[in-house]
């Protein structure tokens, strides 16, 4: 076993989500830090989490390295990268790009689920594609090593993003269409030249994600993930739970609606399951990755297959594309 | 011959200043990057350094640590360390402070002139001394390695920091008040507490803070630094030169009136002097350190002395003050 890496995750952070961390093995969890934050605004979020790195030395560190995932593993601790689902940070101003990769941020999505600055959102009516400022966006992202995150794009924008970078890209969570259709997820042609591009893609256990919902059995998302391995090759893909734990259901109204909508937008909810749907009982924390490795040691994978899903491929991603390109 | 280091100049930034700095050998400035901004407008500061590091890599590189100085030198550039001469761009927030170290700044005065959140400036009728919220500060900067900066405080201010920071002071630009009085100027009984904690004094060409303003000879600066090295010991003496070279006259203004006055202020000029003062004729660039350094040896002081003062004094305060304390 090598490493073990969440690439996705939003709790309410607290003292107990970081000891799940710990009691679960997890080496590294690449956190959202905002949805729609201003940049001023997130820069709240990193005070929030250097004061939690302060408080809870022994349980965490920031982590802006993949050298930071081994030295979490080897003291003990679980190493934090920090991520935007959308834009909003960077305002109109693409110098913010490298200012935000120097205060630590290594993913950033391009949209989530609106127009953006930058490129179109999976819930737009029509996606135009990348605008002029997201092509240079990329190009400065690419520069710096911001990694390009379209988990809540539009399929045109995604594809022009994976032709445009001159650097893999991520879903960092999402799970395949032909499995469970949504428009969250995604289509053989978009992550088939993700992954030719050395992109990766990370399943997610969010249950508007998963096949029968929260109902979804352990066997039937491994199943997926072992057919997404011999479609996509098992070295592209890895996890990315959008575990959402201990947050009220006004979260989730934020993540959908933020700023842009008097009326209710109940997303990927309904009016009468408006708030965070249950978690599937086999992965309800950090504690439950365990059982994902057995679910997958079930489905036929083999030992290397599996390390590389549960975090070894996200290492390596790690260390190719968070800082300038050295290729 | 060590490292030469200016620990503070607010140049009209260009490539011609930037070759002046490799003609002169200059291996580290610290350079003021605001006076009255906000976080917001001092991010934009920063957006603009890292442009001109993309756009003059063979010339300068962003400093963080002593260690890039000895690297700047190495490879033939100036390393650039980032300042504030006001806290404005900590808003009243102490959580910036932790934020704006991770974005590479290193020093921070606690006033420019004028009362600020955190203590008195040198221009106010009465110091009362630290703040609440000062004294917060200072604890939070000695804890990530934010240099206390004190060159435009009230003395009562000043020897409140000194008393209250556990980690060394500085005074990057000033000179003593016994060589030529003045509000920027200090007296003894600062001085020695500051240098006997471990602080620093950089001394400042600036002709307002020079005996004779532009007619003082390199003599009379040199047999000052002399006699300040026997007062308080050449191993806590270095410079800093408040070079503002290139700058037009609307910048002196925006540093003494910013946006807290709508009459205007002098400051050490005057309604029939209120531009730049014309800089000594032996220093008005950055090829002039030799001047300096051939007057000190002039005045009859130690090359060890004089090495010290030209930039292995900062150097040292540099490794052990720019991180979290090792001690």
């Amino acid at each position: 076993m090598g490493y073990l890496i969440d690439n996705l995750q939003y709790a309410n952070w607290s003292e107990k989500v970081f000891r799940q961390m710990r009691e679960g093995g997890v080496d590294a969890v690449h956190v959202t830090i905002t949805y729609h934050e201003t940049f001023r605004e997130m820069v709240l979020q990193l005070e929030a989490w250097n004061r939690r790195f302060e408080q809870f030395p022994d349980l965490i560190m920031r982590g802006t390295t993949a050298a930071d995932v081994a030295k979490a593993q080897a003291t003990g601790r679980t190493a934090i990268f920090f991520g935007f689902q959308n834009p909003s940070p960077i305002e109109d101003d693409i110098g913010l790009i490298e200012i935000v990769h120097q205060l630590g941020v290594r993913f950033m999505q391009l949209t989530y689920n609106n127009q953006s600055l930058l490129a179109t959102g999976c819930y737009e009516n029509y996606d135009a594609g990348l605008t002029r400022f997201g092509k240079q966006a990329i190009a400065e992202m690419n520069r710096v090593g911001l990694v390009v995150d379209m988990s809540h794009s539009g399929d045109r924008s995604t594809l022009e993003a994976i032709d445009t970078s001159s650097r893999p890209v991520a879903i960092t969570h999402a799970n395949p269409n032909w499995w469970h259709p949504a428009l969250r997820n995604f289509d053989d042609d978009v992550v088939k030249p993700l992954v030719a591009r050395g992109g990766m893609m990370g399943f997610s256990v969010y249950p508007h994600h998963l096949k029968d919902g929260s109902a979804c059995t352990l066997e039937s998302f491994c199943e997926m993930v072992a057919e997404a391995a011999s479609r996509y090759g098992a070295e592209n893909l890895g996890i990315g739970t959008d575990l959402c734990q201990d947050q009220p259901d006004s979260i989730v109204e934020w993540m959908r609606v933020g700023r842009w909508s008097k009326a209710m937008d109940y997303g990927e909810g309904s009016a009468d399951a408006p708030g965070f749907p249950p978690m599937p009982s086999w992965f309800g924390d950090n504690r439950d990755f365990g059982n994902i490795r057995a679910g997958l040691d079930a489905v036929g994978m083999s030992a290397a297959e599996i390390d590389g899903i549960m975090g070894d491929n996200w290492f390596r991603f790690y260390d190719k594309n968070f800082g300038p390109d050295q290729s």
